[in-house]
């Protein structure tokens, strides 16, 4: 995501597209932007909470009176990843005293940039505490084997990504890292988005079915699972996308660690424990239908019978029992 | 699966195009049935060890020097399901000591019919066993809601199957019952052919991602789980299909009882426990590309990106530590 030329808009990687076409598009008002939240043109917490930010400041560039409908509008576009609403409320914070319309839309540019630019430097320091433990099983393995769920990377992250910081850090410090890729059904942002950023930057992957990740993590195939987060709730409660609680288990119980990466714009302190994090329950056209690439270029498919229904819950909560330690640009520890 | 009327051959449901297409397929040779079990034309533990003694049967009416390599041919097909290897050995064992090729021929069928006779039973059984366990729940809910992962009905057993056999009982005994369908990745058997069985029968089920499973536990709407088995160890480790694990975690984690349900065929105890079972891996490319049905009928569609590697293991072990009980013919307990 970045800015056009003249700031009138941001431009941004369509990601509904990848891996098979790379696409941009460039979003010139808040209700562009509330479109690509909410259809996941653009996805991954810390991502969403920098657009929405912009999504204020083309507001606040139109008109001072868009302000206010254009955070709710965009507040509502998905409801799990708290970072959403930490962004809105950071820009809002900086524009509330302001004296003209001019300055909010100057104030709210600035606030916009600012989360830009400071997810970059939490996205670095992640990876620099991941390396350290990436770098402790180096010295026991040759190659070291990491599983990942769903994509926060650099798609999801605006640089570097959470989960896969560490593992950009390693490879460009020269150990050899191999990710095993959950494909993240229903959307497969893992074997879409994840093995795709991974193949472009040179980094070792295969892609696995989410069924399989157990069954590896019994053979003693996964050294350690790194995977994003959408919210923290006060007591490590953590919501990422569906399935990574099973991931949870499985790690729990083959006595492999398990690390969640998150910016600490991630953590709702308001929230005492994951019962209360709102989980988004999306279209089932989702499951019931796929997108890939075939002998006519993109197209959509339908997998289950005409008839048959779907629930399409897009998060599930892992509770902090499960989760080794958590990795944020404070270092690596617990959340409490 | 069934003869042809001069039982020259058997006719099969080809289960790669379900629930897309219905289409069968004469099978006449036992070079035939290996192709139809190898890819998985026809699938399922008890289904694939009826149609391999077939196999045998086909071998010996064409000539006796036939039946060794055909037994070899079959046996080599699949090597999880231990239902294969009985099925064989069951046919060998009833045409040792025949005169004459006609009388081995006419033997291997009766021990072919005889093999979908009892599976029948067994699975009549396991349904009335399993029906007792959701008539219990259906005391105090409402509707009974039941997880079940990949396909083992109809489909895979012949008639009734083993994990859907006490579905079936339940709803044909009018007692409420909600079938939450795993989609099972990679070969969706779940979304294309256990959905499909259930809608053909009425059975009210909705079709969720395998990720989605774990979450629908934590909420409370799970009542039990109940999944069939390709080969259950002495010790009662069961190996199904990959990603099993996964859910028996999920259960075990939130309370849910885990049921598996398996005709005696599938306990080999000539195994120790699970971790001798041998596992399938199968063509990475069942992970890479996806059929389904689209605008031009059914489509082959890659889901990744084109240098993106895939493992795929077809089939995982869950410890009988995991386990409630198994539904076997002869009732509801312990393997042991």
């Amino acid at each position: 995501m970045w800015e056009t030329a003249d700031a009138s808009g941001i431009e941004i990687i369509d990601q509904r597209h990848l891996p098979h076409r790379f696409v941009t598009a460039v979003l010139r008002t808040p209700e562009e932007v509330a479109t690509a939240i909410r259809e996941m043109w653009v996805r991954g917490a810390p991502l969403i909470g920098a657009a929405a930010a912009y999504g204020v400041y083309l507001a606040a560039r139109r008109s001072e009176a868009d302000i206010e409908p254009a955070a709710r509008l965009l507040a509502a576009t998905r409801p799990t990843a708290v970072n959403l609403r930490w962004a809105l409320d950071f820009v809002q914070g900086r524009i509330d005293k302001s004296r003209s319309g001019e300055e909010r839309a100057l104030l709210s540019l600035a606030a916009a940039r600012q989360i830009v630019a400071d997810e970059l430097e939490r996205s670095r320091r992640i990876g620099e505490h991941g390396l350290a433990l990436i770098r402790e099983v180096a010295r026991r393995k040759s190659v070291v084997n990491v599983l990942t769920h769903c994509n926060a990377g650099w798609l999801a992250c605006i640089d570097y990504g959470t989960a896969t910081a560490p593992v950009y850090a390693a490879h460009d410090a020269g150990i050899p890292v191999h990710v095993w890729v959950d494909e993240t059904r229903p959307r497969n942002q893992g074997a879409a988005l994840t093995a795709f950023e991974l193949g472009e930057h040179g980094v070792p992957h295969t892609v696995i079915a989410d069924n399989a990740g157990g069954h590896l993590m019994q053979q003693g195939q996964v050294d350690l699972v790194i995977v994003g987060a959408d919210r923290v709730a006060a007591n490590g409660d953590t919501a990422n996308k569906i399935g990574t609680y099973l991931k949870a288990l499985a790690a729990h119980d083959c006595g492999v660690p398990f690390y969640v990466a998150l910016p600490s714009s991630t953590i709702d302190p308001s929230i005492p424990d994951g019962q209360a994090i709102p989980i988004e329950v999306r279209d089932p056209d989702e499951v019931r239908f796929l997108e890939g690439f075939g002998s006519a270029g993109l197209q959509r498919v339908r997998l289950v019978p005409v008839g048959s229904p779907a629930l399409n819950p897009a998060f599930d909560v892992t509770p902090a029992r499960l989760i080794t330690a958590f990795i944020t640009e404070k270092g690596v520890g617990p959340i409490t």
